[in-house]
């Protein structure tokens, strides 16, 4: 081989395991950020449920994920295995390690699944959950990453991509799927006791911890910079270098904007700064920015995250509205701000339509949401999704593990 | 193109992209280290404060910072926007993609800033910082970067690297500069109340939550990496990769030394392993190192560290002496062993010199301490810096953000 | 020379620095797992130990440790200083920077320490535990580095490598030989008060902050990305690109299957969702894959991880049954597991033998026991390592550190 290929293909690997490496840090960065929203008392159970997803999702996207969204339904990978080559399935003369691609598109089902993990905090049974997460990252996430990334037609009908469906990084593919699971899951779900007074009103139920919220957010800033930039999918020309650069400069600048935005926002809207929802602010630019971060200008994708960041605050009022109670705003983030992601991209992308991304938002949606729905409603029946009413009250880190989250602190209240 | 000069290329902009994502990522051990060091009651707008400086720092220095510092004063990126080829203002014939620079060069500025957001914390009122912060980071910090590192002169009356400054990662530019617009403000902000007695002793105010505080220094060490590494500003050659290894190999060890020796020095004075000693003796390792990591062994960093370590101690010690309240020792880390860095660089590299190092230290401090206190005080006059006396001891959380940063334990305590 | 071999040259040393980075990363992993996994009156002083011993375990292997591993005894680079080309005691001519091969390799030294501090935590003198570091990481440790990655014989009987021994990152040498020092410590130290009762029944102490060990074990499985996949100690290449790629595809593969199955082994136990068991199961599984993670499949890797997870969670009860008191299960994880990783290898890699990773096994831990136990006893002799009954009662944060970790909060529970 030409020593120049073996330069490029050791630096265009590299690359992926560096960017994957932080994606799978977002894993962390998820985890902070839920353990931080939440109760003291639900703490170790969104703790565990978040380290058991991660773990889980790398299983089955191995046992069969991979081979349904990238090999044609191949189950090599599972039956002969990964060989030191690499994962199967890749194609033929690869420019970059089959095993770095399998480990970078591992570390992106887990984000999809850590979104839901967030919206039924606080009430939902532990091993439900992970029932849930074992489908979704073996089955419902696959499947739609076939259609999209994966090029397939979807059910024989249309092929997305040719229908000027445009997701660079995954805004709706991975976003907006993730939250439409987390919908389905607590609408069956109903929300949490107390939640919501009698005249219809909402009740804050602040988070214990906000330093760590905070550092989920930076976690997941800094390994958005992994998300977008590893889609890239290549590095080691003067083409996709400069695209990576810009990729990382405009992820940035989305996620500041956002932040920014929420914060005014909210300070004009309650007439406080309200870190809460600036942490969301800047989940929602990153998010906004994702579908499309390759073509815009900085001060665009400032813009871009500024809207997403407006955009999740309403969001956040008017779901609360709706009774639908998602204690971290996972569904705001990445489902609301996921489809405005998606229809941000036709203004500064040519290969896309507004009518394609449309298709693609609502046959993501569709699909994720009908599965989940059904897979949610199996579960309930099965083992039920709910722990008791004295639980939800005790708090379920003692029913469902047994652990105090802050022993020596807790003064038991409320 | 050649391939060759694509790879080097492609490899120098990867390497510019890393570093700028370490120090990017320091934003989070400024924001975990501070929020570790101040009381409960004033955790959330600490975090508030140090998110939404990062936000602003990244938007003022895209509008005009940059083109100040590197544009010679011309708006094209605010005007015409960055092309997807990258932010202009870069040297013609790139050797790596420009968004690249203008991705590493943002980074630095939000780290000036939140160097002063410790200094004034628990006392300063949330938008009259953040209103300061548009100021440094848009003007103050570019135009003594454009002196510096974008080699103009100094009101045209002289050019600092001519007259033998150097500073290789900015313990001056960067941390120096920071602090001296932290003390301008603690200066017109005066000292939190209780924190020096009737009689002129200081009273600690111990922080909330050390292991915070740790977090936040093990990230800001890790981002130093990236922060002294990336600034050798190319690696794809045997020579320039050689200088990467040596910063990298001498940051951590003068950031060692720094720890060890300010414990050591700590538990002679004290009789205790005092641990924000030794903490903060990393951080001074570091800023010390920071002028000029690249040419001493790593015996003379981890001394020249060691050096930082005990300085740092003996102005903690001092600033309250002179009742300069600073709760996070931010202007000793930053601003005095910032000072201290740059009048070691002479001693391990030829091309600077003692007076040189001086002219450059006056003229930074100057002018940042100049242009901060004008824009403190017209902030002061305008909407104030302060909170009331009740706010401040009630905790500035409810009163400005509206949100305790732990609900759940929070005893009320002092 | 030829540009290719420069760009070969600069990829390799820019692999070698991020990995380090990683590797570096992994020192906060442990403080923070350890910091959550004790009781808040033990915290500072944990933080404390940990921060320093990276800065010891970096100085002494500056000093001596990096000379006995591999310079041959030669302590030239304490000597003469390690030049701007790098760490002298590396190979001539270099495909990578030397200094970038120390920096590497010091952080693995600080790995091996860090698995002590939590063993005996809570009850150890903090200045006992900081001289055992020096001992360690100056002499210990690089005398067994030297007979395995060195190459040299064994006191002149045996070379363990032309004995069939092989250990890829360091199940054996690095974590083994971690936990064999620990075990030294933790015999000569006794369990802590109220751990064990009368009738021989142990007591849970649970850990005072989960979120904060949950941190912990994320940040350890991001580091061990550098841990392992810079152990291939080359990238530039197909072949070497390829290795790299496979290693952190298991790397990943094996931390999940240690987790879920001591999650699921827990839950058939306990009846609960064991958080902390999670946590170690994970380590677990890393440490199990680091002897060998570049020959073994995915699947292959996740089984690994899933023996790993299932061990150590036996261990951790065994060990209680013998009342050795490990209040992290540092010891279990690290060496029982340790030990397992390598009793691995033979399964994979056909360059192994079962009788050589038996000797080597026996080698390190006898060595490292040996010394350890001599060690910690000439320091029990001199100045004591066990804290008084009054000051581990009252908790060794005021005693050692004058510094409570939490302030605000703590409300004098147990």
């Amino acid at each position: 081989m030409e020593i120049t290929f073996e330069l490029g293909y050791a630096l265009d690997t590299f690359y992926f395991l560096i960017c994957g490496a932080l994606v799978m840090w977002m894993a962390a960065g998820f985890t902070m950020l839920e353990a931080g929203l939440v109760r003291a008392k639900n703490t170790t159970e969104i703790l565990t449920k978040n380290v058991a997803l991660y773990s889980i999702s790398c299983i089955m996207y191995m046992v069969c994920g991979y081979s349904i969204m990238y090999g044609g339904g191949e189950f090599t990978m599972f039956l002969s295995g990964i060989t030191a080559d690499g994962a199967t399935g890749a194609a033929e003369p690869a420019t970059y390690a089959p095993a770095a691609d399998f480990f970078f598109q591992v570390v992106f089902v887990a984000t999809a699944m850590s979104i839901v993990s967030g919206a039924v905090a606080e009430r939902m049974k532990l091993w439900a959950f992970l029932a849930f997460a074992v489908v979704l990252t073996g089955f419902i996430y696959p499947m739609e990453g076939a259609w999209t990334w994966g090029g397939e037609s979807v059910f024989g009908m249309y092929t997305l991509g040719d229908n000027g469906f445009s997701d660079f990084a995954g805004s709706g593919i991975v976003h907006m799927a993730g939250a439409a699971a987390a919908l389905a899951g607590v609408l069956l779900l109903g929300a949490r006791k107390g939640k919501y007074s009698a005249d219809g009103r909402a009740n804050a139920i602040p988070g214990a911890n906000l330093p760590l919220a905070t550092l989920g957010m930076f976690i997941l800033w800094m390994g958005w910079f992994g998300f977008n930039g590893g889609s890239v999918l290549a590095t080691a020309t003067v083409e996709s270098a400069n695209a990576v650069a810009v990729v990382f400069m405009n992820t940035n600048a989305a996620a500041a904007g956002g932040l920014v935005a929420a914060l005014l926002f909210a300070q004009i809207l309650f007439k406080k700064a309200d870190l809460t929802m600036a942490l969301n602010g800047a989940l929602a630019g990153l998010v906004a920015i994702t579908a499309e971060p390759s073509t815009p200008s900085p001060l665009q994708a400032t813009l871009f995250g500024a809207i997403g960041g407006i955009v999740v605050v309403l969001s956040i009022i008017g779901l609360d509205k709706l009774k639908i109670d998602d204690p971290v705003g996972a569904i705001s983030v990445h489902g609301v701000v996921g489809l405005l992601g998606l229809l941000l991209v036709p203004i500064t992308n040519d290969g896309s339509t507004f009518s394609g991304q449309l298709l693609g938002a609502v046959t993501i949606f569709v699909w994720v949401f009908a599965t989940s729905f059904i897979a949610w409603s199996i579960i309930k029946a099965v083992i039920g999704i709910r722990v008791s009413e004295e639980e939800e009250y005790e708090g379920v880190d003692i029913s469902e593990c047994g652990l105090e989250a802050y022993p020596d602190f807790t003064t038991k209240r409320n």
